[in-house]
């Protein structure tokens, strides 16, 4: 399931950058399951990486090989199996995974950069990992098909590939940003959703770029949620090759921002469309908060609400399960009577009751849309914050109960 | 769905406290659907409520009548409406219903308390309503099979009737504890689950019997979820006719507060043993903890995660779940290296990965069971807590999504 459509878009060149994927038969035989990016000397890379205690060797592992400041040439990123609660195994495995890539491509081991996706708590089956490397830097080239290819590559459950690129005009000159993510299930993003990857050939100073990816995860990934657990493997990253137009500051670095924003925006949307068992697409706008948090809370309240969820399955208008949501959402002294909640063009609730004009037909009809928008008005400030998820169906009962994932 | 047996058990007299019911076909005809209970002059009666922003009308009213300290003497319940999330009308039509049974009882409008629960943001068919209280009153009665039939007119989608009873002996005298409850889905009480009554005979004063409920409240109700959904109309009241034997402090207050927790402890396991779509009754135990918050925040985030919840339906020991979900608790400073996880009798989880003894078939063996105890140990401090939950089935979305409740 899945909803509506999600067209994966032509990526332009980013000059230097090149991407490679193999089949290592991780988990499964006949699917790409291994990813190679390389990164062009020079380039500046940021990373937001899940918050999640528990979280894998290869953040573990990437997070320092980031962290010591020598720049990252590749990235290599298997799916099947997320080497996480392994233990020292796991550490051990995601070095090593480096290590030969590092080998292979004549670089220190320390500028490879980990990630896994997969099922959690099973060992990396290292033999078929490393044999697949080869075939995967054989492949490595900056065209659109082969974004198209690593973004199959990255998939567990997902249904689709989901790729997002914009092209600025910045004076003169052109800067690209084109990125891919993957998520389906366990999202709830703190920090960044499952996998994703985004490459610009603009020119950016390292901290402004640590800047420009904790901005647009705080309001792209980390504001989608599908079923409230955050994963243990969440990753998002950021790189510059720098071969393009310099972004500083000024009128560049605004429409640098929005074009990033408007990117991984659409990575997160598509994740939120590809949501396990997603039926319906939902845009949780929460208004008139004191403050952006107290519109998050909110929103993520009735985001995450069992009964809520089922009800979007059900086309069903049940106004009274996300009334009875937003008031258990932890919200300081609140004043219920000034609360107004819209459903599309339809006013649901004003005063803590029903709307007077509201008949239940009208709230059918916005229902029974595939892309859903809820409002939420709070009559207590000026700040405001937008969610997407998807609903609770029979499918995604199916997905995580019928077998392993 | 329900998970094991539950027996309305034997209800011993509760002198001169009395229930009645009758068939008023709120939502559906030949039900019982309306429930009225006497409670004797000079009883004490303590309360605990919904902290939902937006309780429903018979909430605010049973509050106020509550505090005005005239004391309780009629309880009206009906089920099939909620009465919440209805306005001004909600209001005066709760306060008509006190009225009525003022009317027909001989006594004062505030010293009956009302109580709601069913379906969100209709109004109540108050000529229904009305004219059902009569067949209550004439009913009334202290017998066991009373109770039953009171447990049976308070439910909504719950499949079977929840009572419970303790007999103390309390030096030469004896103390009757009797109660009964309701709730199935939007269960996460912050207070009190749905709807709870209990009494007794006992003696006791009235700050003391206002403590006893709030602590009795906090290690029962407060520590069950099916769906994290906390409803607008919990209550939960505790009555002590004053009859029977003086309950102040020594052994006497700590049998009587020990024997008033296993009761609501057993009617907050049968809610979750009747949870909506339930297969699994889960006990969740968080130690090692460096407070009673903590240990409650962990067992909750397990206890709320979809993909625990759905892995708990198959049968599946995923443990990588549970841990997943405890690391994204909100726990400071978390070491999880010093994390174990016990699933019944084996060992899932130490040295943040799988166990080195664990096999598969050992935890597939345990989770077939239909009672299933999964104790997390922190390795940070001395505090624990234990939440009691279910799955997630796909009868939990039918249920939800297949009509309007």
């Amino acid at each position: 399931m899945a909803v509506g459509e999600t067209r994966f878009p032509e990526m332009p060149v980013i000059e230097g950058l090149r991407l490679g994927t193999a089949m290592a038969g991780i988990k499964k035989p006949d699917r790409r399951d291994l990813v190679v990016i390389e990164v062009p000397e020079g380039a500046r890379v940021a990373g937001a990486f899940t918050r999640n205690a528990f979280c894998a060797a290869p953040v573990t592992v990437a997070r320092e090989h980031l962290a010591d400041g020598e720049g990252a040439r590749y990235l290599v990123i298997n799916t099947g199996n997320a080497n996480a609660g392994t233990g020292a195994t796991g550490l051990r495995d995601a070095r090593a995974t480096c290590a030969e890539l590092a080998r292979l491509a004549g670089v220190e081991e320390t500028s490879v950069l980990p990630f896994s996706t997969g099922v959690i708590g099973e060992p990396l089956p290292m033999e078929r990992l490393l044999a697949g490397l080869p075939g995967a830097v054989q492949t490595l080239d900056a065209g659109s098909d082969a974004w198209r290819a690593a973004g199959e590559g990255i998939l567990t459950t997902d249904t689709r590939a989901k790729g997002a690129s914009v092209t600025l005009s910045l004076g003169d000159a052109t800067v690209t940003i084109n990125g891919i993510a993957k998520g389906s299930g366990m999202i709830r993003p703190d920090m960044a959703t499952m996998l994703a990857f985004v490459a610009t050939d603009a020119a950016i100073e390292q901290s402004l770029l640590d800047r420009l990816l904790r901005e647009a995860v705080e309001r792209s990934f980390n504001c989608i949620t599908v079923d409230s657990d955050t994963s243990t493997n969440d990753a998002c990253l950021l790189i510059a090759t720098g071969r393009g137009a310099a972004v500083a500051d000024g009128e560049a670095l605004e429409r640098f921002r929005e074009g990033l924003l408007r990117v991984m925006t659409e990575l997160a949307q598509a994740v939120i469309r590809d949501g396990e068992g997603a039926t319906k697409f939902v845009t949780l706008r929460v208004e008139e908060a004191r403050s952006r948090r107290e519109a998050l809370d909110v929103a993520f309240t009735v985001a995450h609400s069992p009964l809520v969820k089922t009800a979007l399955y059900a086309s069903d208008a049940n106004w009274g399960r996300i009334l009875a949501a937003v008031g258990r959402a932890p919200v300081e002294a609140f004043d219920v009577d000034r609360v107004t909640i819209d459903l599309g063009e339809v006013r649901l609730v004003e005063n803590g009751g029903r709307a007077p004009g509201y008949a239940e037909a009208a709230g059918s009809a916005v229902m029974a849309r595939e892309e859903i928008e809820i409002r939420i008005a709070l009559g207590r400030g000026e700040q405001h914050a937008t969610v997407w998820t998807s609903d609770l169906s029979h499918d995604y009962v199916s997905i995580n109960a019928d077998y392993r994932s």
